[in-house]
């Protein structure tokens, strides 16, 4: 047991065995030792708030109001997880009482619960430097769980990096230390942010480890939103103005951007298209995260203009300054997206798809996203039977529903999923944002027939945390 | 929605693209319905259970005891996972309230809960052809969750196979097949019960998939046994006979059959090994599930025979008539074990490693156990401080503790876990026996702000199903 107060003098972020021997100190402490931990870190990060926010805004051009906000997130899902420790459900108690009688053998007492599953390799992504940076939500959540970890920051912003962390290690800033840092056979878990190529990469390498370990990547998703006809009729304006936000906002760099927009093959279809597109020419170019994130998206947009049955909407933009882009919208048949791959893939930045589709072959278009963080319906009570047949399709496709709404802004709450089938993710069990991210880093183990004080006080007779426990397939917080 | 009888009625065992199909149907059945089906085939086994007994022992020569004892064990998880479907909190639902004030944004209404995962293919063991074959726990659990399945039966035991299944698939029956069935686009999780060599090949194809799938296999384990002094001066010969009835059920062929035994290194555990020893040499040597496993086990026990500082404890044995094998006992020091990879590994049959060693080294080797599904400490009260350590230790390497004794038969209860860090099993998040088998088909899917007219039962305001939910961090069964 350890008050927590070593850790945080020393750094919790270090590499390899480094983070294997703090494992064996923090694994064991008491959840109340990691909630001071998780909010120490929170008021650390609020009370450097101005320096953080400035070092951030000159590192990647996000803006200070935008900053500030993800402070504010950082700062609350770190309380959320001190929250979540201190609550202390999360071990999944359950409980099977002993039965001599019981045939064809007799039943010992069992009791299971979760423990922390080893150190944790973090890797932050370019888009978010705080809310997925070093002190972000898979810190939070593995430190929560009774995890060390080890991060590795982003190189668009070291400097943000450093300001999170007590210990930064250059050692860990290259692709080849990152594949190295996921050999590492200290290491038990990955948690990464970020493209489909590094973190498939990265897959690729915790899976062939000679003891293979559970690679959590969070990488791109296409977030497709499909609109009724009768949503069109009653409020097609508000759904442009928010579309056209949700595209655009992060200059087209959320995870959960809506890179594509099903709408009806009709008239209204098209004047809805056309007022996503005027929307979009109004709202002022801006620097992305990066140059080469740029080149990369400008290239995907040279291609993609060479595709037959491709019409762009949006002006042909201003001049491309430096990292400065303009939103761009493009628009297909069912048809011509259905052939072609780079229009079911996420492309990065201010950029959207709008396909005109009959709403009866919308059910067959769901089925064909690829694996989404997020789908997105708007409807009216006058579609109900259509929309809960598409809602239940988008179901086996995408990790959230979301209804008469748009897809960016993760509320970082108890319920809240982010996550679903490859590529939006490795794991399709598992969450990156909301209190269940924790389930990733704990593993169960079942004691048998073991004398009450050598058991974990979460599986005792007493039921001294006051949990809520599965007693013999009862939900109970009695003692037994 | 369907009754079930369809499917009941066309066999729910289909290649491919037929589980695809299935799955559509399958996923969207209520609790009861799934509950029906389980229950029906847990009769339809009992119905049988003259014809399926006398068909496994003629192919495994386990003999009816032992099969009429896996038979009620298999019909029994059946009727477990039909009530794990009725009881519903499997689903895990959690809600979150919306609040319109929040800072920095507002927090919309978010409720999750886990949807089934798709289809999954099952591969069985040769170990266990009723309790883990075709109607075993992971097919129990993935069609508790909602999955259809696709099995491949071991070819130790294809009639009974046959005799446990409605239809069987002959395409499924060779090892280049079973790449296929993992690389088959419509399969969405593997579930396999086998040996490392094969498991880890699988989970390497599974890895490798353009979309990657999850794949629980539950592979070797050397289940280690700890001993104290006080436990030996206390109960050596109940030990011991404990032990040898461990080693040698099921002619060693269970994957929690105790492959080491780590004693005190002085008079009383030498005594004890060869208590052991003689009653593994009165043990009636047993045919072993078939010739290539004796062979195997030959080839194990001549290679491990090289070794330095290897004693042979039991007597030579009697010749080894076609796949009939007598029990063997070899005993190491600490160093020889530690410096041995073959004294860490498990070797299918009735063999088993003593190890001498000093009550505080057990510590240093409890964490060099290869991640195993069981470790056992036999310890009395005045242990108690040296026996915390340990068990301690031991959870950061087994998936079960076994307090005073054996890791042999495993629970179908609530609380069981059975799995373990690799190679014990290849996610040792989940588990393939107890209530929580079921998770490992399951996927979280979150609906936000979606009227509650389109969201399912488990998640609705007035909570129709009764299950205890988890909303805004707490536990309650009440309605929003």
């Amino acid at each position: 047991m350890t008050d927590g107060s070593d850790l945080l003098e020393s750094g919790i972020l270090l590499p390899g065995s480094a983070a294997a021997d703090a494992f064996e100190t923090w694994r064991t402490t008491a959840p109340a030792v990691r909630a001071r931990l998780l909010r120490a870190i929170a008021e650390a990060l609020e009370a450097d708030r101005a320096a953080i926010v400035a070092t951030a805004d000159g590192e990647t051009s996000l803006g200070r109001p935008r900053l500030e906000g993800e402070l504010d997130r950082t700062a609350g899902q770190l309380r959320m997880f001190a929250d979540i420790a201190e609550e202390g459900s999360f071990v999944e108690a359950i409980l099977s009482t002993p039965d001599p009688q019981a045939k064809p053998i007799p039943r010992p007492d069992v009791r299971r619960m979760l423990v922390p599953l080893g150190p944790v390799a973090v890797f932050t992504p370019s888009n978010f430097p705080l809310a997925f940076g070093v002190a972000g939500g898979d810190s939070a959540s593995a430190l929560a769980a009774g995890c060390s970890i080890v991060v590795k920051g982003h190189p668009s912003h070291p400097a943000t990096s450093d300001a999170c962390a007590r210990a930064i290690t250059s050692a860990i800033g290259t692709t080849g230390v990152s594949r190295a840092l996921v050999r590492d056979s200290h290491m038990q878990a990955v948690a990464f942010t970020g493209s489909l190529a590094a973190g498939r990469a990265l897959h690729d390498v915790a899976a062939a480890r000679p003891d293979p370990i559970p690679m959590y990547a969070e990488m791109g998703s296409v977030n497709p939103v499909f609109v009724s006809p009768a949503a069109l009729d009653a409020r097609a304006d508000a759904i442009a103005d928010g579309l056209a936000a949700s595209i655009t906002i992060g200059a087209g760099q959320f995870c959960t951007k809506p890179g594509l927009a099903f709408v009806p093959d009709s008239e209204s279809g098209r004047r809805f298209a056309r007022a996503v597109a005027e929307r979009l020419d109004k709202w002022p170019a801006a620097s992305m995260l990066n140059r080469s994130l740029a080149t990369t998206l400008d290239r995907d947009l040279e291609s993609i203009a060479t595709l037959e049955g491709i019409e762009r909407l949006t002006a042909a933009g201003g001049e491309a300054v430096e990292s400065r882009r303009a939103a761009t919208l493009v628009a297909a048949d069912e048809e011509t997206w259905n052939a072609a791959r780079e229009l079911r893939t996420e492309h990065f930045g201010p950029f959207s798809v709008i396909v005109f589709c009959d709403p009866e072959r919308m059910m067959r278009a769901a089925r064909l996203i690829p694996g989404s963080l997020t789908a997105t319906v708007h409807a009216e009570p006058s579609d109900r039977e259509w929309a809960a047949r598409l809602t239940d399709a988008l179901t086996t496709r995408a990790g959230r529903i979301v209804w008469n709404g748009y897809p960016t802004g993760v509320a970082v709450t108890w319920a809240m999923h982010h996550g679903g089938p490859y590529p939006a993710s490795t794991s399709s069990l598992h969450t990156s944002v909301g209190a269940t991210a924790i389930r990733r880093f704990l593993r169960p183990v079942a004691w048998q027939n073991t004398p009450d004080a050598l058991l974990p006080e979460a599986l005792r007779d007493a039921n001294p945390l006051g949990l809520q426990r599965l007693v013999d397939g009862e939900w109970t917080r009695r003692r037994l």
